[in-house]
């Protein structure tokens, strides 16, 4: 018979751990038996439930155990995880587990560990030595590596319910409506911001160039130089734009202050970049005196680290972007392992590359007035992410109303 | 203390209403004690659970009551309901019970009785004389009407997870996504209306102007003369630009064929009007042989019925608009109770409308270009309405084909 | 041969009227021969055009002639209006004249005589007692009403392009995009609503619930204590949820100050209309002290008359709703004639309503974080409104705040 | 006196040459006096202006002189183009002339002369000793370049208004509006490509991986079997969903024939690319029989060049991706000088990208379902993109099936 047992724990109702694990085997065409079922009687009592997952086949039925895995169910019986070696550079052996972002561990040499720098799409390599396991993107795996296949000793942590109420992050949760009290989310959000730097914890700003576009370039310098963001992913527009702003108050060539269109001021952000260019790189361009205010300005300032990544749409681009992608992937990821809130801001492009790379215990606030944005972000596994659908000229100086009423 | 019980039986678990229940719970505030809890061992099996809900006070209870009796908690101790009678037309007693759209039930002299009529945000109003129970809407109630009030002796039954596979409205859900196999989507679309068909049920289609804009009246004319639509909720614009695209080939001034704009196109509509005003009515103008083709030509050669509520925008508006928004209203629900499917295209206000006034088992796809028209439906309490973001003038087509294909 | 001349004159260049004519007779497939032309060797100095239309047939030359003189071209030779009489109410006779929204004059018994109460997709029509014309929706047509018919006489006044640089409403021209700076054109529009009203002009505002939903109702009720609007076009939406928040503090039950959902709060726009009914009238409650904030507070309490007009999709609605669309439109136009300029926030509905009564010169802006709301308005003939894509929760603060800054 | 000569040929009035000059001179608060004026008496007869420029300041005449010879008015009075050395790579020396994207001339050593490879955004550089003049990025700049500078010598001819009717091309113009008749619209669009193709043209396709998502591979993969597209532009996402949709038949982990989540499926990108890399590129692995249908199947097995250019969210990426950007812009950049019309699916990133590097008289038409893809193309000055807001699961297919029957 194509059975197995499979064991749930935690606050698996309302954390919806047991509803999803019982529609999956619906929806795939399996059976269940719930074995033995305690039911957590008041709101801080975990429940367990032990189930006998049945199916057709037992390709079948490791279809549904596969599913099952990644929601939080673990196979009852456990067993050692199973490692192969990569035979070549970037080449994965049959059967390689890809991860999710949750917290995972692997039943390795008798003991669960946890898999560290977990990031979803990516594969489990064990070092023996150290009987410590890794988290490396397919890219970064090297012959010989040892990396996890099959489905067995693999734990996965989905995040519960918090007990009592919502915080801002569940209350928003699918919440992308433009149409709720935007005042009052921003509150929240500047709220959770100062909570996060009261209790030490560091913020990665995300943005796009409809930042200087819509005039609030001088209101993330102000973040960054009050100390309120710990790193800047961006690309080479919002450097650029930033840069034309700071030496000639347009962008793209409108002028900020007016709205109005500054002759031959489409053409201002090839000058910023023949600045830059000149000076050699953006810092020695501060240093040097020719760039005295705006985003980049204070992040050179203040020592906060950036990562500008190219795309294949950059004019220039400045000389600090780093062009190979691969490497600037891998630079991000420096520092995103010890980020706490990641804040992302009029930037599809990068907010999904960020939000691949997060860990789903980060809080991250997407802010686009284009709810697609959101939706995508969502839909391609960040989950974690709270979408607010809202005019990114108007959140920020906000925000920055709000952070400076309640520090 | 401040403690009721309630009870929950069904599929409560995977249908997430108990999860549901314990998520309001401490959401709001309270507090709960699982007493008992029988859980289906298998698939069929229904579950059951008694839940001791406590609050800090008995008005905080009551409102968490209230909230739980909504998603299908019902309080174990039956008492009777609670009636009240009007003191004037229109106006409500204090404590009145506004509605949900699932199935609903009260305790009427010693027996469950279910609301007739059901359709969110209404009245239950209970005739004494044949103990029936109907929903009214506020503008309707009459004085003396007598009106349930306060939460006891009230049922409400939210649809359950059915038992295996998802069918497609459910799997399609929350999806409103424009990157999912369009064709796959209308194929099931088709085949989930031929079925309707079939079974000798019943299909609404609320239409917008815009399917007459993009080129798909011919296609709409069809599915009415081919028995396809048993009744069209519109406004004067669909009417008016299907009477233009009729007479003088173009929708809005364009014509529809070579998609060019025509001389002075942009008002034929007014044309069509007048020639409508002309002969009386539209029935009026196929008896005279001026409406030969079209969407409001079918209905009117094969007696489907439609009604064409009036708007603030209309130009004309057509005789046969009727202009008072809530005899029209009235005039839907006429038509409605007998519907079994719903289809609506392009129209974000008429859909709301009809949204409005359908009970949540009748199965409603809601096609737009813009998401933002599927979200607000949703939002409005319409979840049973399944979105597809896409564009009508390609949507309509490509139903038709799969419909001939499959019929 | 199948030819006439037209005449244009005035800034015809830059004001694109030539390059328009010309592009129009190219596209219908005419021809033309300039056979004068006096260019304004400065910029204030008018040119003056005079060219030969040519077509294959006279019919198609009428038809080119037609959309000539809806974009400012004149017949070089000037005959009487033609005048045919209504044989019914509501019916036109056959060749009537279409209005545009832009100033017309008809040649009538010898002199150029301006058409009263312009508006798109009317009719004109003669009281040949008084010698004056006046504009008419084919719904207000009576038997017996002198109507213009065919295309002589008939004389249309484009708006021209201002000399020197453009004001707020030229240079914001066809920008819908959400990339701009928005605090400066905030800044604009509110310097444009000082200047209104320090000339004594008068301000229509048409406002959709989101304004309620996303916290700004308080903000729009000071703008009304505060004497910057005169009228008010809305839907029962606008104000059942401005009375639902001001009795209970939410808004389609979502409190505004928190942004969380309210127990049973869905429901609260159903009591709020309760309550105004048992009052009997908005006003009534506003004097028995039920009503005390808000924006239809503030109308009441400062006389600012307001247009409720009904929609399919209302609950209710509230007494003073005016359920019959055409005379709400009727209602609308008695304030419309007066108004010099529109702010149209977050509804695309009414906007587009009020838009169709608008003469081309009254300045109006259009904001919707739906760039659709703004694209339809134009294409639907309303190329005066001005689109600002921005969240309406953002807008009227900062809006406010500049005006405050300012007045 | 602050004032210069500039001079106007061609149909200067409905191309709205003359009629943006005079704008731009009255917007940038200038002043004009029109010297001589020649009006083209007939359609085919060009008119010839020479206009009198003034201004307050020598740099204020400057900037408006700049403005000026952008839009096609050339300084009548002729001088040699102005040329400085570049004195470091990747930096321009002071006053460099920065592109457009129409056709450009220089007047060097007393002839007029174009510049080759015209792209907007670049610079002009000339070799002394052929004479010729030639477009290169700021990024390709080498020290010793001699660069154009300054606004002498140098002439800009904007497309012009064709006689007559207008073309797919113009008639769409800023038509993003999904209210027209779609299949009109794509009939269109087909048999421009089959006119395109039988004159021996090139067409591009730049795509998304939406196109795999909505099922529409199958198409694309005929498209360029049956020789309608001679080089793909896309990116790591298409082709990996590409191929996870030939070996898995899914998309993203969607299965596309039956649009139902297959388990694991979000992980078959991982697989697709790990296949891959164990081939060692996508030509490999056509080779070997793995790959054996698809976009990136039939482009290896046609011997159709594509490009895959990195970006900062990809996954893995395949070994065939370019992951340097400025890399993958030059290769792009091989390609597209031969190209007659560009077709653009689903990508903004891609679309823009392939937008920056097109001379303005290359036909393009960018599909996509959100609107905002469209105007930020044209924003960016690609005003030769026409737009077309539909679903492209609807798209491709009905564009197949219009092409079939006209081919």
């Amino acid at each position: 018979m194509n059975a197995r047992e499979v064991e749930l724990s935690g606050h698996i109702i309302d954390s919806l751990i047991l509803p999803k694990v019982l529609d999956v085997i619906m929806d795939m065409g399996g059976d269940f038996k719930i074995l033995e079922f305690e039911i957590g009687k008041r709101k801080t009592d975990p429940s367990y439930a032990r189930i006998l997952v049945s199916a057709e086949t037992p390709s079948h039925l490791n279809e549904i155990l596969d599913e099952l895995s990644e929601i939080g169910a673990s196979i009852a019986e456990i067993k050692e995880v199973e490692l192969r070696a990569a035979e070549k550079d970037k080449v994965l052996p049959d059967g390689f587990y890809s991860t999710t972002n949750h917290p995972t561990f692997i039943f390795y040499e008798g003991e669960w560990r946890q898999v560290q720098d977990i990031e979803m799409d990516c594969m489990i390599v064990v070092d023996p030595k150290t009987k410590t396991a890794k988290c490396k993107p397919i890219g970064e795996i090297k012959k010989g590596d040892l990396v996890v296949v099959g489905r067995e000793g693999i734990r996965v942590s989905p995040p519960e319910r918090p007990r009592g109420k919502k915080g801002i992050f569940e209350f928003m949760g699918s919440a992308v409506s433009s149409e709720k009290p935007l005042i009052t989310t921003i509150k929240r959000i500047a709220s959770e911001i100062i909570t996060v730097k009261n209790n030490g914890g560091k913020i990665a700003l995300v943005a796009g160039p409809a930042v200087v576009h819509t005039g609030s370039a001088p209101i993330v310098a102000k973040m960054i130089r009050e100390g309120f963001i710990d790193v800047l992913f961006a690309g080479n527009a919002l450097a650029t734009h930033d840069i034309e702003n700071a030496l000639y108050g347009t962008s793209l060539g409108i002028c900020v202050k007016t709205g109005e269109s500054v002759s031959r001021g489409h053409h201002h952000h090839i000058y910023a970049i023949n600045e830059i260019n000149k000076a050699g790189s953006i810092k020695a361009a501060v240093e040097k005196g020719i760039l005295n205010e705006g985003i980049m300005y204070e992040c050179v300032k203040n020592n906060i680290p950036f990562v500008l990544a190219g795309s294949i749409r950059d004019d220039g681009p400045l000389p600090d972007v780093i062009t190979d992608v691969v490497k600037a992937q891998n630079e991000m990821r420096r520092y995103i392992r010890e980020v706490d809130m990641v804040l992302m801001i009029a930037t599809m492009l990068h907010s999904i590359a960020v939000g691949n790379l997060l860990p789903s215990h980060v809080k991250s606030i997407c802010v686009d007035i284009n709810p697609a944005a959101v939706t995508k972000l969502a839909d391609r596994g960040s989950s974690q992410v709270v979408g607010v659908v809202t005019d990114v000229g108007a959140f920020l100086p906000i925000l920055w109303d709000e952070i400076k009423k309640n520090k």
